[in-house]
């Protein structure tokens, strides 16, 4: 008998990608012994005696001593979590939203029943970003943390602008393909990525931002002219989180990014995600993998279960009674449809601004909460310049990239 | 007082490296108490009473417990690791020559004295190569294994292929930031990537291949021919270290190859290390950081300080009683002066021959044990083609690159 029993919690893309790669690793002292599913009708890929339908069978079930919850509804997943640690369970989670917004209770709920959550699935699928905040870079100051943290509009936006496919054949290719989560808006209103930049701002800066908190625009509002522009100045468009350290605040954001060729982020195409960290002592360390799909993340929940079995957990060791999170000035382009009226005196400074018979721009900079109020109830897209403010400054890339 | 005691062998670019790094790391229960130089007479940036010219004076002292072993002399260093152990003090050490050609003995003996050595420091400078394959891919089985492994060469190809700088300019340059070993042949002959390729097949794929049973090829033979031919064809030259698995068989080597603009190591320049693995879960994934200078190594020395204080040990718990280490037949390039007669009849397949006034080249298939009679004694340069074999077989890429 394995030392380790697990009760499953959801049984979807990412439960399947568990138990695929949990029965093909012999070492792993760990089975999966109950796998808990909502609906009793729907065809599964296991016999019907595989699956139990009342939670209360797994969390009341005292041979097993480990859970990993795989389901989709948040508040479903946190109230489980709740149960399990209660009981003394460990937790592995992939469940970024839970996370993400209750993270401070989860790290309180760990210490009061001594119980350990991991949940590296919940960023960036098959990257052990997580982990290696935690064990590595928990050493050192970061500076700056971005990149492609969501696989789906990383995906939609390759196939839009590299193969000029509609934006809504380029989302059902996606969806075919296993990279959209069920309800895709999370993905492209770019909220998904705002859940793994709470995460990654308690593990790289230490301190919780509940990601009510922090500003995100998705891919929904791209034009083709936004594409256009791009394309004619040389760069490509990213959806990228970023979390920067200005002294004692932190900058964190979600939105698309104007991308230049100098940057490693570039050259990071289709359901791929990238997290780029620069740090005082390893200056900039680049990781890339996939971020979404059944295997590479299954390999995520995995490798938290082969954690829990060697008695892991998260050290959290970062002290951040110092930092505080607020928004940033930053350069934009805005645009809009030219019989749209905006309040333009937003803006500190307008550094270019365009209208055509149909659309416009504006470039310029902005504080975030005025960005925020600007583009409430108005289909105007708003893409970060990536300009001097973040680049040169904080950020100042030292790959040389060919400029083909 | 804190808890871990340091004994530190060695006060070159990385000793300063960690001193700085620990003494800005206030978290960290670990303080440097002693620290073992050979030479008395040269000047340091610290005062002389921090200095100890006795190894024993650290090795048999009881309060020390926790050695960093940073000299370049492999010898020395081992005879340093093996009496440390002996006396049931943990080893952290970044000597990559010391690791490889000991790393039998050195499992035995963190067996035998129940007493952990780790060496992040020795493989790939800031990036945690070590502990990725150590604590996230030992779930899953590695494919393929490739990539820079040695900063101070990828800075003088870029200064040599990018800017035109002469070789020995580029090699200058190198010394000049603290890119360059002591020694520039074990860099540029291709000997360090190699005994950092010995380590990572340990860790990758459960066996220990001494380095004298790798072939490596460096970049001191590379001719402005050979750039002017990976120009026309829009390549570059990188010199890789690569293991690839072949069923039962692992193939390994170091040597430059030809890389196109396809290729996420394409884009790696300067003192960047990269290193991409392709799993069956994870499918590809690719960590890039600095491999060398004073305080990404330090970061990674530190990281080891840290795991020890956190009784952290390697598992190395891949089982590969069924893989070993045998050459493959590689496509290859090889140049060579016109008036050279090399034996040609050792390539199975010839595909490209050219034979000009001062230089030519054949482009064919070898086996390599082959290939290293053929270099023998000759003046004659070899660059692996990454051809159809390694490339479309082993290692599709998915990444979407633009070409210019």
């Amino acid at each position: 008998m394995s030392k380790y029993r697990i009760g499953l919690f959801g049984f979807g893309c990412v439960g399947q990608g568990l138990y695929e790669t949990l029965e093909k690793n012999i070492q792993l002292p760990a089975d999966i012994v109950k796998i808990c599913v909502k609906d009793p009708d729907k065809e599964r890929p296991l016999a019907a005696d595989a699956f139990v339908y009342d939670p209360k069978e797994i969390l009341n079930d005292d041979t097993i001593n480990l859970v990993v919850e795989l389901i989709d509804d948040a508040d479903k997943a946190f109230d489980i979590v709740q149960e399990a640690l209660k009981r003394g369970k460990p937790v592995v989670s992939a469940n970024k939203k839970m996370v993400a917004e209750n993270l401070d209770r989860l790290i309180e709920l760990q210490q009061i029943h001594r119980t350990p959550v991991l949940y590296e699935g919940a960023v960036c699928g098959s990257i052990p970003v997580i982990k290696t905040l935690e064990d590595y870079y928990s050493l050192e100051q970061i500076r700056e943390i971005k990149g492609i943290f969501n696989g789906s509009t990383n995906y939609i936006l390759t196939k839009v602008i590299e193969e000029n496919k509609s934006y809504d054949e380029a989302l059902e290719a996606a969806q075919a393909n296993g990279f959209a989560e069920t309800d895709p808006t999370l993905d492209v209103e770019g909220y998904d990525p705002k859940y793994k930049l709470s995460i990654v701002l308690q593990h790289a800066f230490g301190i919780h931002v509940h990601p009510d908190q922090i500003f995100n625009q998705g891919i929904q509002n791209i034009t083709r002219a936004d594409i256009a522009f791009a394309r004619e100045r040389g760069l490509k468009i990213k959806l990228l989180a970023k979390a920067t350290r200005y002294e004692d605040r932190i900058s964190a954001f979600v939105a698309p990014h104007f991308v230049s060729r100098e940057s490693p982020l570039y050259h990071v195409e289709n359901e791929y995600n990238a997290v780029l960290v620069n740090g005082d002592f390893a200056n900039e360390q680049l990781l890339v993998g996939k971020g979404a799909g059944k295997l590479p993340t299954g390999l995520a929940v995995l490798s938290d279960v082969a954690s829990i079995t060697q008695d892991y957990q998260y050290i959290l060791n970062r002290e951040a009674s110092d930092l505080s999170h607020s928004s940033t000035t930053e350069e934009v382009y805005v645009s809009f449809k030219s019989d749209e009226t905006l309040d333009f005196s937003m803006f500190h400074v307008i550094s270019e601004k365009y209208v055509g018979q149909q659309s416009g721009y504006v470039i310029g900079e902005i504080d975030i909460p005025a960005l925020k109020t600007l583009l409430k109830d108005s289909s105007a897209n708003v893409i970060f310049t990536s300009g001097a403010r973040a680049e040169t400054e904080i950020h100042k890339l030292t790959y040389s990239y060919e400029i083909g």
